[in-house]
């Protein structure tokens, strides 16, 4: 099956917007099989809209449209979408019934406008609205391609309209249009995103090589994205079970060929994977941070709750802090310098014992662009871990030399390397 | 003039990579005065990539794409683009040199493919690649859209094909493209883009209304992001200090409207100008975070060369880390509670003192999504601002309270209140 992706809207041709919308789409659609050919994009113009309808369905079978769904002048795709497709709008009383709930819930008034928004084609299949008030829809039609022969009279094709906002899309994506198009192409689809640290894109696909090679179910996809890499791996079959059950197993085989480099089969995230962690097996953490500046902090806080373990992190950006916070040695910045494995442990050790923690985790490095030495470039870090009694009583501490002028990449992957330093050793 | 922006990679329609080319260049061409009217995404398809620029053709004076231009099979846009406007490849011999020295530079070896890169078509403008070696170009070809008279005999149309790399692209795009297209258009492009903290999308807008009311050159276009605003003012003008001294003047009756709320009109982000201001003006800092976990200092430190001016930020999340680092009175927390303006104060000021810098700022408060009360909801935060004698020997605090449940959005508001404040204050 081809599809293509239509958006509709004049802020996104003026680059008020990006288009997020088209990028979820066209994964969820790969996931599933379907081939997408094309992504267009129309101001909220009717005749422009009517042709980009009828260009995408001239080859393909379904064009999904995102946005115009909304109650102004200028939301008009449903109109264009019954006049492409031979229908016309009908007041639907159950979804005005559903709005009216919605509104009230709002504490809103319910204008005339809204009620517009129970206007839908006659013969579609209605798609709920979790999260807004306008509904979308699927209404097809035959196909009527210009190659099409007799042996295609009875096929059809579709329009899918879904809502602009990415909160309402996605939920009415998942909820609703996915069943439909699981009917439609007659599987259930199942995915998950193993992900990955410490190994680069290329890499990490030579090595998949033996488990990609002329797989076609499940598929499996890799992707690069903020220095780390994820592994998505889908399928669909005739019942979600089925597709689960295909999924987990080609997951353990990618798992022999690079599970060294794997924290999560979920699709989480490192803070929130070591986050978790921490807080299930009551491990409590401080840090000392230099070049990453309160990055680790600033990660592991983004998780609800963290505070039942993590205590504090001390950012000592100068030397003088390193010495007054953490208890860092003056000789030892002296002989080997702040940016070392002396002092990375140090700082490590200190922050732990000061706070009393069982685990104490650091960073010291030199994140660019400038005031690199030949001896100590750009790109090099060192971090230190420091655990307690109940974590083996040890310190531990790792060199990253990366040559790489980038600030904000260095320190992303610092941060990550941090993550994988407490991953690795607890 | 109207444009039409045609993005060519398979790996865009597999949802690998958000097309953020086709933000920027809608951007750029909405300043310059080019209505922007199709985004189209297609696939490393001859066929269907000839299709979808004669589409653009048909009612477009110019298509811009990105991509394609690479040294592998994959890359056919230039073949397509030759087809299309009806002129055939040549060897560019100046180009190929340009090639040779920049495989020079990178150390690599000059292939078969790379000589192919110095095809370009026979009568075209070239654009050079000071990012990567794949040359741009534009194209032109008499105008053959149906609706054209007589009187449209000589009228033009074009084609100009950037690279699809976005460094490469958006290097190219200034350095090459837009001084084309400012010929084309017969006019000069300068813009500004002013930044403001403290106010709503609409309510700026509104209060522009005067300024942007029946306004065509300059433009003025506002955005929302990331808890911020901005302000877009672009002028044409025959020539670049006519269009400069048009912005700089609406710029002016901007900031009668909206002054109290502008912090940059240089597109700085807040972080940089209040880094700058610190580092420029000898000013050093230290700062207490609680909520935003790190956030402050790790959006600081963002700046090379901070470290002259910020020494220290103590992330103190927990009650006893308060007390431990930054001196705050226990008996402060248990009448007061952690998220308090008294508990804020003491922290600012506790932070500076322990540091010795000129200024201490400090935030607490309740991120969310959980962990709010009535008295103390959620979204509540305070900031608390110490000032050293060269500053003024002041303290100062600022309650927030945005009843907002999402964590991401309180605790980024709350870092840009933090140099709001700083801004604000000296």
């Amino acid at each position: 099956m081809k599809a293509a992706i239509l958006t509709v809207g004049t802020e996104i041709l003026f680059g008020e917007i990006t288009n997020t919308n088209t990028v979820y789409l066209s994964r969820r659609l790969n996931d599933i099989g379907i081939d997408v050919m094309y992504h267009y994009t129309v101001g909220d113009n009717p005749q422009r809209l009517a042709e980009m309808i009828e260009t995408s369905l001239r080859d393909c079978d379904i064009v999904i449209t995102t946005g115009g769904l909304g109650p102004t002048q200028d939301d008009m795709t449903k109109e264009i979408a019954c006049q492409v497709m031979g229908d016309h709008l009908v007041m639907h009383d159950d979804i005005l019934e559903f709005i009216k709930n919605r509104m009230l819930s709002y504490k809103a008034v319910m204008t005339e406008n809204n009620v517009k928004q129970a206007l839908l084609p006659s013969r579609c299949r209605v798609f709920y609205n979790d999260a807004g008030t306008a509904p979308g829809f699927a209404l097809a039609r035959p196909w009527n391609g210009s190659e099409s022969d007799t042996a295609e009279a009875d096929r059809m094709q579709w329009i899918a309209c879904l809502p602009g906002p990415p909160k309402e899309m996605t939920r009415m994506f998942e909820r609703s249009a996915m069943p439909w198009l699981e009917e439609l192409t007659e599987g259930c689809l199942f995915y998950k995103e193993i992900r990955t640290f410490g190994i680069g894109e290329s890499d990490l696909e030579t090595k998949l090589l033996p488990v990609i090679n002329g797989q076609t179910d499940p598929t499996i996809a890799t992707y690069a994205k903020d220095g780390e890499c994820s592994v998505r791996v889908a399928s669909k079959r005739k019942t979600r079970e089925e597709a689960e059950t295909a999924v987990c197993e080609m997951i353990k085989r990618v798992e022999e060929y690079v599970g060294e480099f794997i924290y999560s089969t979920e699709g989480e995230d490192y803070p929130s994977v070591v986050g978790n962690k921490l807080m299930s097996s009551n491990l409590t953490i401080s840090a000392a941070e230099s070049c990453t500046g309160g990055l680790f902090g600033a990660a592991l806080t983004d998780i609800p709750g963290i505070s039942s373990v993590f205590d504090r992190s001390l950012v000592t950006y100068s030397n003088q802090a390193k010495v007054d916070e953490l208890g860092v040695r003056l000789e030892t910045l002296e002989k080997y310098g702040a940016v070392s494995e002396q002092t990375a442990l140090e700082m490590a050790e200190g922050v732990r014992q000061k706070a009393g923690t069982d685990i104490g985790i650091s960073v010291t490095g030199i994140a660019g662009p400038d005031g690199g030495t030949d001896e100590k470039p750009v790109g090099l870090v060192y971090i230190g871990l420091s655990l307690g009694e109940k974590c083996g009583g040890r310190c531990l501490c790792r060199k990253i030399d990366r040559r790489l002028k980038d600030r904000q990449r260095n320190r992303r992957h610092a941060v990550l390397s941090m993550f994988d330093m407490i991953y690795r050793n607890i």
